[in-house]
């Protein structure tokens, strides 16, 4: 175990409220426990749970880091004395349980993956918080099949470029919603096979057309509210609809009598609860199933903006916005 | 192929209404296809499903006999070309696609099962709907273990009686909501770990308490209305919802924020629309697993009245009051 009594730079919340409650900060760098690995970190990740923790929707888990960042790419720098899969100098990316945005971090060795040949380190850390979240949805918990149907909403989002590209590289069909013309452009580039846009048509209609009214096998949704009787009306038989998020709400008037005659399946999770070992079979899935397809630029995340850490209320900002295709990611350099 | 054009007494829906719309009439008696089964029916149980039909709210299938009646008791009057499990004379009981409601019926040899060993007409006429139910629906589709914790609602009724002896025997831990004392006492004598008299009693206090705070695992229930926001308050982490029926109606304000944060599954389905693979399927597990058990008296069917055929709307009446235990049966000898 080592001990370092040095300051590293990070980004906090002073207080919950909008971009400007980030502010930079001197911290102690943290140690690495037996079974962690300490990243001096290169890159962060900025996700949409990052946004509501800051405005103090989304409170940290007890025992994790109040200093927000759900992902990285870095540099190893130290490991603890259990860890035998990294070394000292490796380049590798990880799911945090928060503390992402900050010189260093230290992780679980379990959330740790190398950082796919070929990708930059900003690349490389917009990969974990969207592909576990992905793959455990769509794949594990969707049980999405080759051949069938998979429509994902917020198509330009990292969550959404990042299913559109698994589900087709696993061989299904792939709609998407878009909230505009550079967007749907983006959705198609990355190989969706129908993109609505949302202002100017309805997804349910859509979805039913092209599939010559069977509907959709699998639904990944971060919306919700209206979103809900919507995806059971444009779901197949024993279609699967899983909830990541509600950015539209998670109070809504539903009508369950479709959910029973089309023996749907509703289901939902969320990441960061989830213990280590859980987190650690889906690194390797991904790492054994995915990270090949990566190297092979099959597959590759999309990237949006990149910022300075010191002005991670810009990246903030910027995702509020909602014209960002991609990953938002902080240079911490 | 038999050919016959002898009539038989059945039960008709003269136009949608209440239970006098159910009159006795002549009908010819229907042939067995190639791969079906003739009943002359001994016994034919009644169902939820046949109250909505007979009120119009649920029309058969097509193919299906307009005559109402899912399940029936009897002896093999003849059998179909291809049919080579069953032979006349055999005492049997089956689900139907319609028709129970008869003196004959002729079913797929797929729905078709043996009369287990002690269980007289009235009582195998009792079974078939209720346990291809229950079964599919609580073991297969909500995927309930052993050491588990159960929820039932409408604890008294045929789909209850039948899921607390199943749950109890397969060693889940059971729960269950009743109407009055009464129904409580049958429930409790069926097996039933905790039951919650619904008028007295809020069921997800109950179910909070009694796991200590963890919630319960499956639920089956024939309710929804204000019960699903209440289901998912009572379920545990990864819990299962399984919706068989919408007694209190099908559309409520729902808050699917439990549904994500708790990684349940809701799900639902209906049987009558089934393939008959599927039903064949769900016949030789019933056949295979719970057979046994009934021969062996650990489970039996809960009989609450029975009426003749010509008093079927006196079956319908007693339904529709709400105070049966167990099952309602129509004796068509």
């Amino acid at each position: 175990m080592m001990t370092n009594t040095k300051k590293m730079k990070a980004v906090e919340i002073t207080e919950p409220g909008g971009p400007k409650a980030l502010s930079l900060c001197q911290r102690d760098i943290p140690q690495a426990a037996p079974h962690e690995v300490l990243i001096a970190v290169k890159a962060a990740g900025v996700n949409r749970p990052d946004v509501l923790q800051r405005m103090g929707a989304y409170p940290p888990p007890k025992d994790a880091s109040d200093l927000p960042g759900l992902e990285v790419a870095g540099i190893v720098e130290a490991v603890g004395d259990d860890v035998t899969r990294f070394r000292v100098g490796d380049a590798v990316c990880a799911l945090t349980a928060g503390g992402g945005y900050a010189q260093y971090v230290s992780v679980d060795a379990g959330s740790v993956l190398p950082v796919p040949a070929g990708l930059t380190m900003t690349q490389a850390a917009a990969l974990p918080e969207t592909f576990f979240t992905v793959w455990h949805n769509v794949f594990e918990r969707g049980a999405l099949q080759k051949g069938e149907v998979f429509l994902v909403h917020g198509g330009s989002s990292g969550i959404g470029t990042t299913a559109i590209q698994l589900a087709k590289a696993f061989g299904a069909t792939v709609i998407t919603t878009v909230g505009s013309g550079e967007k749907a452009d983006a959705c198609r580039q990355l190989g969706a096979d129908h993109v609505v846009e949302y202002h100017e048509e309805d997804f349910v209609s859509v979805a039913k057309q092209v599939t010559d009214g069977r509907g959709v096998d699998v639904i990944l949704d971060m919306v919700g509210g209206d979103y809900i009787n919507r995806n059971y009306a444009c779901a197949a038989m024993d279609g699967r609809i899983v909830q990541i998020a509600f950015l539209g709400g998670a109070k809504t008037e539903a009508d369950f009598s479709k959910l029973m005659m089309k023996r749907l399946t509703h289901t939902g999770s969320t990441l960061r609860i989830r213990p280590l070992e859980v987190k650690a079979l889906l690194a390797r899935q991904l790492e054994e199933h995915v990270w090949p397809m990566i190297e092979e630029v099959r597959i590759a995340p999309v990237m949006d903006m990149i910022f300075p850490l010191a002005e991670a209320w810009r990246a903030h900002e910027r995702m509020e916005e909602g014209a960002h295709i991609g990953k938002i990611v902080l240079d911490v350099a």
